[in-house]
């Protein structure tokens, strides 16, 4: 597949969409959280080519968000399950699941609804301060330049930003 | 451009994707939410060709994630922004930069931080329980069908299972 790679890009979103913004991608994480672990499995479930889901499987175990091991010898077949990193990219994806159920969902409502095993309740992810704990509002929120800022592709405006 | 549209799968996830989850569209939204508005801007920022940047624009425009005025008249240019839904996307996309910034940034750090104009922080985006405000960790959480399940594409667990 032709495309151009994001991960030069001075921006941890363009870095994570270079792992993790194709479609198939977040589908496929989605997958093996919720319990869809084996290659038929989720070749089922998404309806994808072979090809692709193999494709797909092998860059998530490279970049180290899924990890496998054989549940089968002859022939060798695996099951797959997230890394940290892949479990927290899933906690990540919560948050766009929730603007999902907001503005894409049909007059039914949501299609699947989270529990929270901690506190025992259907919940959804909200994005929240990591300093004050409010809700992290676009609107409340301005960039500025990171220690790793660099000129390039994607950071014109950040560049001229003065460091916070 | 063709692909398999993810619009008609009862999955949130998928559904956002089908919106954002094309690269493109993510930096978009980005670089209008931190003030590069005008078709220019954005292209000479992103670097990508102006067909491709005015069919995302249409496409963020039809979504309702996007809106314009028109700046000048002769000829007709227009400055973009983010809707109310473009907002909360963006909001979203705070917690995919978080997870960048700690899995893929480089060794001299974040290239972006975000300041909370609220707290005056420097700080990340956590997703955390709408119930309990503990963070919605992935092995914490399960899924369960929701009012809008249905038989279909990417269901198909979710379809067997209970209602919460």
């Amino acid at each position: 597949m032709q495309r151009t790679s994001l991960g030069d890009m001075a921006c941890s979103l363009a870095r994570s969409l270079d792992v993790a913004g194709e479609w198939w991608t977040p589908l496929i994480v989605r997958n093996v959280w919720f319990g869809a672990r084996r290659f038929e499995e989720i070749q089922r479930d998404l309806g994808l080519s072979r090809k692709v889901l193999a494709d797909r499987l092998r860059t998530l175990l490279a970049e180290g968000i899924l990890e496998r091991r054989p549940y089968q010898e002859h022939p060798v077949r695996h099951k797959y399950r997230l890394t940290p990193k892949g479990r927290e990219l899933m906690q990540a994806f919560f948050a766009l699941m929730a603007w999902g159920d907001r503005w894409t969902a049909e007059v039914a409502g949501p299609p699947m609804v989270l529990c929270h095993e901690r506190c025992g309740e259907i919940v959804h992810g909200e994005v929240t301060c990591s300093s004050c704990g409010e809700p992290l509002r676009a609107e409340e929120t301005r960039i500025a330049r990171g220690p790793g800022a660099r000129v390039g592709r994607g950071s014109r405006y950040v560049e001229h930003l003065p460091a916070p």
